[in-house]
């Protein structure tokens, strides 16, 4: 069997064993067993617990990355590329309930290396979102370029709502089948918020 | 000194060391040291790490629901009500950024009584929010009410903004300084989406 081949079986099954166990209680024996490998070529060919779990990282957080680009059509309208951009998001996290557990829940905390790159991850996701937002405000009836700082804050807001609601859907029974449902919420919440601010209609304190 | 005033000492102390090293790394020693006290009277009063971690996510986790109800006026209307509630929130974690580190970063994924202990106050949140929308959606002019899943989705996608501008605002330089930016950013992405929402008006991918 190619090496290549081998790898990647090794990287589903360590993915499946640390989103199930976490970082620390995974067991290499687990792995390479349901893998269907030898360990010492688990070792061989990923070195070391660690440098498995930073590959299933970097592969995971490549393959949402992917996914969500691949859904968005760069020249289609800003509600439609944001629509697109979540169905790609909440579709892929549906699909890879343990790849977005490894990202999003194990890899957060397991020191230093891990936690930065995942937040390397994040703030691709937060930079391809600030682009949409400024563009957004842009094309529409905005009287003046949205303060950069907002622009910023938006994107995380919409960042981590998609984080909190992959997590919830991924926790309903069915998760696969609702990833439109929820892309749709979000859009409600978060587009017809959007669309207001993009034509200058804020909320203020004063109004309330 | 009494033993409540003690305690608070070695509680304050161990969210500072927890925030900075994590909850693996901390030492008991450091703890000690920087409440000032003797390591063994720490044990005596909190029994183990264990315990005190513990002990720490459930005060600065009380203190955070506290602050956010404190905020809130129930017989506000919602956007005042949403708007005060997000002060409160922001307020209270630009000021206990190791709180929140605490809660947030450290005690996701350290094993699952800390991890559950979290995911206790996080639902507690959403129940505010969740009532907060369904209690939205029936004064607005909505012509029926909203699916109980959507707004299930809806208030996590809330939480998890806050979330992640809790931690976003927090980074930034005079983080204390800018809760009410933060709030106000909030607002104008989650009030003007739900206040179309409340009132009938929904996204659809139709119209795009």
């Amino acid at each position: 069997m190619p090496r290549e081949v081998r790898e990647r079986q090794m990287l589903d099954a360590a993915v499946a064993v640390f989103a199930r166990r976490g970082y620390r209680a995974a067991s290499m024996d687990e792995i390479a067993e349901l893998a269907g490998a030898s360990k010492p070529l688990v070792y061989l060919y990923l070195h070391s617990k660690e440098d498995l779990f930073s590959a299933c990282i970097r592969r995971e957080a490549e393959a949402l990355i992917a996914a969500v680009q691949a859904s968005v059509d760069p020249g289609a309208p800003a509600d439609r590329r944001l629509w697109n951009g979540l169905r790609g998001f909440f579709a892929h996290t549906a699909a890879h309930p343990d790849g977005w557990a490894v990202l999003h829940c194990q890899a957060r905390t397991h020191g230093e290396p891990f936690a930065l790159e995942v937040a390397a991850l994040r703030q691709r996701l937060v930079d391809v979102v600030t682009r949409l937002i400024t563009e957004t405000a842009e094309a529409g009836g905005c009287p003046e370029p949205l303060p950069e700082v907002e622009v910023a804050g938006l994107a995380h807001a919409l960042v981590g709502a998609a984080e909190s609601l992959a997590g919830w859907s991924n926790g309903r029974d069915g998760a696969a089948s609702c990833e439109r449902q929820t892309a749709e919420t979000l859009m409600n919440f978060a587009w017809t918020g959007l669309e207001n601010l993009r034509n200058g209609r804020r909320w203020a304190p004063a109004r309330a």
